[in-house]
C-alpha cells in the first residue's frame, strides 16, 4: 500500500469501486474479464481504468483479460484489506441497523464493532450481536480500541458537529457522514458525505430532464 | 427548466447541490453569502460554481453576493421543484424506514407516497403514515399514479433486476438503487446508485493513506 505515494485522489477514489466491481464478479462467479467488458459495466473509460490499474502493478493481459480471483486478491492487498478494519457506529436507529445488516450480506472486510446511542430503550441491547453502549462511553471505547480510526455517523445533524469534535479528539480520522450537516474536521480527518437527499433531488431532476 | 436545453450533466448533477447547500444555509439564517465562501463551504472552485449559475441566470451580484432566499426559490423553481414530486418505495425494512424518517425531518419537495414490500408483518401497516402494500399490487398503483416515475430501491441485490424490470414496465423512468447489483435499464431510463459499502471501503482507504 506503500508502494506508491504519489496516487492521484481520482484513483484513490476508484480503486475500492473496482475492488467492490470485482468482488462482485467473484460472487456470480465469473473467471475472467476483458477489458472493454469492465469498462461498460462500471461505465468507466478503459483508458482511465488501464491508467488506475498501472499504479497498482500488472492485473491483466492484453487480449486475455483479467483474473478475477487474481486482481480481487491484488487490490484486497493493495487497499490493505488483508486485515479486517474495525469501525464504529455512531447511532443506533434504522438507519444504523441497515447497515449493520448490509454489512453482515456483503461479508466485506469492514467489521462494525460497536454501536453508540443515548436511548435508553436502546443501551445495552445488541443489534445482531453489535453492542450498543450508551455515548457516554464512547471516549473509553475509542481510547481502549486505539485501532479503531473510522466511524460511521448516523446520528441527528443537530448533534454531528459535537459528536464529530469528540470523534476526532479521540483519534478518529475518517467519518462517513449521513448527517445532512456539513462538519469542521482538521485537515488530517477525512469525511465522506452521503447525502441521501441531494442524491434523490439529482435523480427526480435528471428523470425530468430525461 | 426548459429554458436551457444545453446544460452539462455534469452542472445538472451539481444544480441539485447548490439547492440543497442554499436550504441548509437557509436553514441556518444565513441572508446573504459571497462567492468565495461558497465555494470553500462545498469545496467546488469559485468558476465552477459561476459557470454553472450562468446556466440558470443571474443570481447573485459582484462584491455582494448571493441573496439566499433569492437563489433557493430561483433554483427551486429551475429545479421543477415548484410542484412536490411524489415517489414510491421498494422494500419497507429498516433502510427505508430511515428514508421515510428522512424524508420527513428534512422537509423537502420529493414526497414518499407509498412502500412496498413481501412481508405479511409489514404489508397492511404505515411508516409514519406511509402506506406498505404487498409487492403484487405494485403494477396497479403505478398504472394508477402515472405521475409517480421516481422509485427509491431498497429491496435485496437478489430481486433487484427482477423489481427493475416491472419498474420499468410500469412507467418508472428515475431509480435510486441501494442494491450492490448494477442495473440494466433502458437509455430512457436514470439509475443512481448508493452503494454505501464502496463509499465505506473509499473512506477506509482514503484514512490510512492520510
Amino acid at each position: 500500500m506503500n508502494e506508491q505515494r504519489l496516487l492521484p485522489r481520482a484513483t484513490a477514489k476508484r480503486i475500492p469501486q473496482y475492488y467492490r466491481q470485482f468482488q462482485k464478479l467473484q460472487a456470480e462467479g465469473v473467471i475472467n474479464i476483458m477489458s472493454k467488458d469492465l469498462a461498460i459495466i462500471m461505465k468507466i473509460e478503459p483508458t482511465t481504468i488501464r491508467r488506475d490499474f498501472s499504479y497498482i502493478g500488472e492485473l491483466g493481459k492484453q487480449r486475455v483479460g483479467y483474473d478475477v480471483n487474481y486482481v480481487v486478491a491484488k487490490l484486497q492487498s493493495f487497499l490493505g484489506f488483508d486485515e479486517p478494519k474495525s469501525v464504529v457506529l455512531i447511532g443506533a436507529g434504522h438507519l444504523a441497523t441497515a447497515l449493520i445488516n448490509y454489512n453482515y450480506i456483503k461479508g466485506n472486510n469492514i467489521l462494525i464493532r460497536a454501536a453508540f446511542d443515548n436511548s435508553s430503550e436502546k443501551v445495552g441491547g445488541v443489534i445482531r450481536d453489535i453492542p450498543v453502549y450508551h455515548m457516554s462511553d464512547l471516549a473509553r471505547y475509542l481510547a481502549e480500541n486505539p485501532h479503531i480510526t473510522v466511524a460511521i455517523l448516523s446520528a441527528p445533524s443537530e448533534v454531528a458537529q459535537e459528536i464529530t469534535d469528540e470523534l476526532v479528539s479521540q483519534g478518529i480520522r475518517g467519518i462517513l457522514n449521513f448527517s445532512s450537516k456539513r462538519l469542521d474536521v482538521p485537515r488530517t480527518v477525512t469525511v465522506e458525505n452521503v447525502d441521501l437527499a441531494s442524491k434523490l433531488q439529482t435523480l427526480v431532476y435528471l428523470t425530468d430532464q430525461a
